[in-house]
């Protein structure tokens, strides 16, 4: 069993509050308030008006002993229940990772510190916009923005109810809500206009919203609870990346780290206690399977696992939950990459070797291709294949990748071999075999016991925040530290990006440990 | 012209927000706020998501030349408006003196410190009891306390909204109200049940309450406005007597004050810069003149002012704005009683001496009286007198301020000739002469220019606190200092409240300087 949280941002407490006296006769608001310092420690509590109305009676009816339940808001406690629940101190929380295609709820019983359970919905506002950037055009349109918000309000009002229904908990006993995300979903979500976001110089509205009121925002939890949304560092670094740093661990050691969130773009922060640099560019949706000809989102069906026979060349696969192939997710494809190309069925410009396996290969309207699987053992009939078109773009999603990651560690003036820990997020993140990927030059080639997966590291830095209020705190230093290094700027980018456009780089001296594989 | 506030409650401050660049691209919110640190000194400043909506439309119309206004909200600063008056930087607030009969306005003009102007109406509540008392039976009515509050925040909107319009003063533009008033006006004021406070232990439901949203107590000034109640000691020592010791300056000093409000209640407050002690008793409404045969309020035609020649025993009398005289206020009736004592028309023990002056001397169904104005020269046409039964009234109330002075000194060891400044508040107290109150017994036998008279001081500290947040950080270790003497348990009370009940007291060696003119 986890260890009960030290400070969590809800605390409920149990109070017997001392019977008014000739020799006491302070206020029913200044009796509770020490029964609370007693019992908690905690000063300079925040009373609201309303719940001062309800003191008087409520101390009467229950016989002084009542049950209190405080929220850290910004930089005090604040009262937010008080009721004869004498024998009942729990209370939870809810954790949202609010990702542009899905987002996750985390119920977390904050007595117990730990997560009860996880819910995962598709985000709504993909109806108005697969990508950021149509939601961002629609959200300017006229009521856009307001309609984006009410989708991802009403969507978190139906979760939260539905996590709390199945186990039993009343959503009002649900007292604080984290939000981790992208800075776009942060802003639609808040109803923030996202619109200077996407263009120069990419500001936000908002880097550190306050805490907010759960009833301000529609959100149907408690009606004194509060939602905190974690703070962002920029556009492109969004509190989801600043929820990871916290998860990594690494702005608390004098190791220096690498971490990085592959998606669509991706997010690398370099640093230590000491110092931090973040930056992001567009990594290619290729890398997730997205736009590739068979590519697909990585659920059931999906190819995740290829393996091919350096001599047979025979190519075996494994789908996710075992279901009839139907495409390849972006883990999948990374992996195939790697395999072909120490295959030998494709060469280091990204070319397929087509007398290698005549079999597999065939010419398609998009240039030559390589067979995965064959029409007559997919599960809609078609060739499952990857075309030299394909491994363009996922080369320059690579090459694009790995570019941003030299360049940060040049801008401080450090090496690869200098990093200590290296660490993947993101759902797609973890998937990602750290041994492939340095096959085809897209992560630095160095000791694999060095790469980490983190998970979905959003979600976790969610839950965090809410376990303790030192981490929120963290997250705050954290977001003071960081440098951001502007990518589109950076005048190395197009040569060092064009170096990487080879399997794995044009200098081989990069990657000895592929260069050892391929002899 | 009075030197600008220091530190006001609300501060507004015209702010060039730098423009976004490249280099420069943290998001609106910390410009802003880097704008107001910049400006104003002022960190962590909480701002509403309701203006970090408006905050990206409102810099590029105006050219981010903005206003924006700040109000000092319990531990930290709060952002309550944005805006382009860029040229405008004046702000208001309201203090107000919520007395149970009457209440005084004070619109304050925070950027130049000042009081603008003061309007006093009369307490709506009244309709509801004249006194306390039956007030807070009306309370505990059905609907009783709603409708209390509701007549005495509509009260404050339509003054407050007069005040304004006189001085073309929007009423959007007040951003802070001060409150000072009694434990059980305060209470009515927000709605919390008073029921507890005239009972024994005299319990209230709040001490110190938190700023309060105005829109949540339906007060019309700025929607994100806040209302600041002054904090009270109990039942009987409330933030009017708090305000008013802040206003005196005792609690700055070494010196022992004495602080005194007179009124039907009186409050005592003794003690210095380390230590302060209080107590609250019955005074008596007899030295406001109200239960006196011929008593009146101090209005227009009341006699404030009585000389009478101790040869001859003419009478001279003095009325308010030389009205047709028609009753006897509060200090009139006190100089009155100095002067019958001192021209012997009256003896120690407060029986008429009727041979001294036969003319002036009448039966009444009261028992014997003693002719202030005949009727012929009265406005109604009867004689306007003091009766005996008004005389043992008032040796009742003077003897019960004296007993309560007493007991408050020796209850801490000292003497009256160890108290440096005494200070008479209230509106009636700054209308008492300290020699003539000290004839008759009502006030200690100490220097004259220790009387230090500070008129409507609960008014004052109202708004001292909107001039000064140090003065509210002040109130609240005045608050934490003083110690509450119960006089209702004093063993002491009776014995020494009936020494008191003569003219102007059993033992003589209290009062030399009336021994002296009595020879």
């Amino acid at each position: 069993m986890t260890d009960p949280p030290k400070d969590p941002i809800v605390c409920s407490y149990l109070l017997e509050i001392p019977h008014v006296s000739a020799s006491d006769n302070r206020s029913d608001e200044q009796r509770l308030k020490k029964s609370l310092f007693v019992t908690s420690g905690l000063k300079e509590i925040g009373i609201p008006l309303s719940l001062c109305r309800e003191l008087p009676g409520l101390l009467r009816r229950s016989d002084y002993r009542i049950r209190a339940v405080v929220v850290n808001v910004d930089h005090r406690w604040e009262l937010v229940e008080i009721d004869d629940r004498y024998e009942n101190p729990s209370c939870y929380s809810v954790a949202v990772d609010l990702g542009s295609t899905v987002i996750a709820f985390y119920l977390v019983d904050l007595s117990e510190g730990r997560v009860v359970d996880t819910v995962s919905v598709e985000n709504p506002q993909i109806a108005h916009g697969e990508d950021i950037l149509t939601r961002i055009q629609f959200a300017s349109t006229e009521d856009g923005l307001h309609l984006l918000q009410g989708l991802v309000i009403e969507c978190f009002n139906q979760a939260i109810e539905r996590i709390c229904k199945k186990h039993s908990v009343c959503v009002k006993d649900v007292y604080a809500i984290s939000v981790s995300g992208n800075t776009t979903m942060s802003h639609l979500f808040l109803g923030l206009d996202p619109s200077a976001l996407c263009k120069e110089p990419y500001v936000p509205v908002v880097n550190t919203p306050d805490m907010i009121s759960a009833a301000e925002l529609g959100i149907s939890i408690h009606p004194r609870g509060y939602v905190y949304v974690i703070p962002n560092m920029g556009s492109y670094v969004g509190g989801d990346i600043l929820g990871g740093i916290l998860v990594s661990g690494m702005h608390q050691t004098d190791d220096i780290s690498l971490y990085v969130d592959v998606g669509t773009n991706a997010e690398v922060v370099l640093g230590n206690s000491e110092w931090m640099v973040a930056c992001a560019g567009a990594a290619g949706p290729a890398l997730e399977g997205g736009v590739l000809k068979s590519g697909k989102r990585a659920q059931k069906g999906a190819i995740e696992h290829v393996d091919i026979n350096r001599k047979t060349l025979e190519l075996s696969y494994r789908t996710i939950e075992n279901g009839a192939p139907d495409g390849i997710c972006g883990s999948g494809v990374i992996r195939l990459l790697a395999e072909m190309f120490l295959a030998g069925l494709v060469d280091s410009s990204g070319v397929l070797v087509a007398k290698k396996d005549p079999l597999r290969m065939i010419d398609t309207r998009h240039g030559k291709g390589y067979i995965i699987v064959p029409g007559e053992q997919a599960a809609h009939g078609k060739d499952i294949l990857i075309t030299e078109a394909d491994i363009k773009n996922l080369m320059r999603s690579k090459g694009a990748m790995f570019t941003i990651l030299r360049i940060v560690t040049q801008s401080v003036g450090i090496t690869f071999k200098e990093v200590e820990h290296f660490f993947v997020a993101g759902t797609f993140g973890s998937y990602i075999e750290p041994e492939k990927a340095i096959t085809i030059g897209m992560l630095p080639d160095i000791p694999i016991d060095k790469y980490k997966r983190l998970g979905n590291a959003s979600g976790k830095g969610a839950v965090e925040v809410l376990l303790s209020n030192r981490a929120r705190r963290e997250l705050s230093k954290i977001r003071d530290k960081i440098t951001y290094l502007e990518m589109n700027v950076n005048a190395n980018f197009m040569s060092q990006f064009t170096s990487s456009l080879f399997l794995p780089h044009t200098d081989l001296s990069l990657f000895p440990s592929v260069a050892k594989k391929r002899e």
